[in-house]
């Protein structure tokens, strides 16, 4: 038995369903060839590069490779709420004064700009064969465009309302993105957490909603998570947190020792960005979090908390870091990406021609 | 191919594994004997039973099959606390009065005893296959007591952890209970919702974890779910939402309508009874909860909600009734429970054979 749902697979002209999350900051075309080499698909966090180094990191990668997966953002931008960012620099105060970080101290003016029509160009400059969004879509002419440029447009649903609002608005594939998924959530049509779903349950209903191939993310990260992803009806699955192990993942060595040893309970927490996302849970997630009402808009919390992390960072404390990490971090394994990539293609396939008598 | 793991039906001589769960006030004999006719195991609720009304149900299960599971809960009893529940009473006092309820209107006093020797009487008399818990284990004496009358003993984890305890404290099978679950959560080695997993990343590390045959619920709702549970390694699983719109089971008509009109969100709450469950969001989940530091323990918050729940079900509302669901109600079907258990093994098998290439 081979992949059961080739439709994907097909029009990317990839060997296994398997993409590698486009992790912010973690992925870089190192990781992206490497997934690519293995048979997967790879995928460019775009969202925080300049225009520059996104040509760059495609280039290296197309030097490799084949298909490739830019991601960006279409969250819906806040304007700037003073006040509200100065609340919450108060409320980090007695940690700056604890690290000898004065009262003055410069923080960046951390703001991502939602996808627009300077990154259409860019796609329409690299064509890329697939184009991934978080946090809902563009404006339907951007979508468009994007497809004219050969690109597959794809994006996160967090619930069945969520996949169906995707294909509505042009998808060509959605990804069902369950609880256990490490990273920010994808919800855009709420910000209610209650609202969302186990991979287990939300991939079937999502499947019997939409038309369009659906990829299966969260708690997957070895060759029984993608074998049930496809019985569940997924056509592929996005895999983050299992690559993060890998030499080729940009994971400063902080993170890479808490996914080590502190991995087993991981939390939904705002205060790192302003947006829900799943981490190992360090200081200030404790105690100023794990969810706060005082948190600035996304992604302007993560101004103030810049200073913080870049001082006891440096003393060797992960205090202030953004630690990444989904539920299954435990089956996550120290291998490249590429070698990674063929061995949970293979468990997969085992998997499906059947099942052992007992666990692998 | 057949069913991949024969651990638990060669022991407990069932065609299918399926386990119908214990679902308090909704299984009665009927539907256990349905599941078992089908070629699953049904499960008695037994923990809010007077002891002959076992005895009866057991025998009315005797008649028609084989194998029974008995389950019990095993919470460590809270005191009667007055002050917390005088205040509990005191929140709910202007729905008592909007309701047309006197201040002085008698509550029950809702307790349940944890599982005890006379529990344990009560098994060596009437001999079940398999007796299955929730929330922790009895003392060992007791649960060794149990497997010298002949029971399986199954516990619930809702953590790697709680799997690798009930099996160092005797059981002979671990339900992996995922997030997605409708009804109470299994947690008791921690009162902390954030280290709760999703049925895809939960599985596979409690497979991983322990030697004993893993049961995997939560989420799972057709033929779909169980392929993809057998493929994370599990040799069972526990159904309960799928088996809600079954003619057998006993649910409240204000219940079914809301299963089959406002399923699809779904919410944590510790408002019913004092422990966290899932349930169709209501009035009192809404605007009490959906979790209160208020509530009395376990299952005494219950008590003050009786008289509420009594006059406005009378009245055709089910803002107080505790509205069992997971998360994947919307896969459930109108059918008879014996003919669900088999449409369900079938289903499973042949995804298990090959999943065809679209959805089914």
């Amino acid at each position: 038995m081979g992949w059961p749902d080739r439709r994907l697979l097909d029009r990317l002209g990839v060997e296994a369903p398997i993409i590698q999350a486009p992790m912010g900051g973690v992925a870089t075309s190192t990781i992206v060839a490497a997934v690519a080499r293995g048979g997967g698909l790879g995928s460019l966090p775009c969202a925080l590069s300049a225009f520059d180094q996104v040509r760059e990191e495609v280039q290296a990668v197309r030097r490799n490779s084949g298909a490739i997966n830019l991601n960006f953002f279409s969250h819906a931008a806040a304007p700037p709420d003073r006040s509200r960012e100065a609340a919450w620099r108060l409320r980090l105060a007695p940690y700056y004064a604890a690290l000898g970080l004065g009262p003055a101290t410069p923080t960046p003016d951390i703001d991502i700009a939602p996808f627009g029509e300077a990154h259409c160009g860019l796609i329409e400059e690299l064509k890329p064969e697939v184009v991934s969004f978080h946090f809902g879509l563009p404006a339907r002419p951007l979508v468009d465009r994007l497809k004219a440029a050969g690109a597959m447009v794809i994006s996160s649903a967090t619930t069945v309302g969520e996949a169906s609002w995707l294909e509505a608005h042009g998808c060509d594939a959605i990804i069902a993105q369950g609880i256990e998924a490490g990273g920010h959530r994808g919800i855009f049509l709420s910000d209610d957490l209650s609202t969302q779903l186990g991979t287990m349950a939300l991939v079937p209903q999502v499947v019997d909603a939409v038309r369009v191939p659906v990829i299966a993310a969260g708690g997957i990260a070895d060759g029984r998570g993608i074998a049930a992803a496809l019985m569940l009806g997924a056509a592929a699955v996005q895999l983050g947190t299992a690559y993060l192990l890998c030499p080729e993942a940009r994971v400063p060595p902080l993170h890479r020792r808490a996914l080590r040893e502190r991995a087993a309970d991981t939390v939904m927490t705002n205060v790192l960005t302003g947006r829900p996302a799943r981490v190992i849970p360090n200081r200030v997630v404790r105690e100023v979090g794990p969810m706060s009402d005082a948190v600035p808009a996304f992604p302007r919390a993560a101004g103030a908390l810049a200073p913080l992390r870049a001082k006891s960072e440096a003393a060797g404390s992960d205090d202030f870091m953004p630690l990444w990490c989904g539920q299954a971090a435990h089956l996550s394994r120290e291998l490249g990406a590429e070698e990674l990539t063929r061995q949970l293609a293979i468990e997969a396939l085992a998997r499906l021609a059947g099942v052992p008598s007992r666990a692998d």
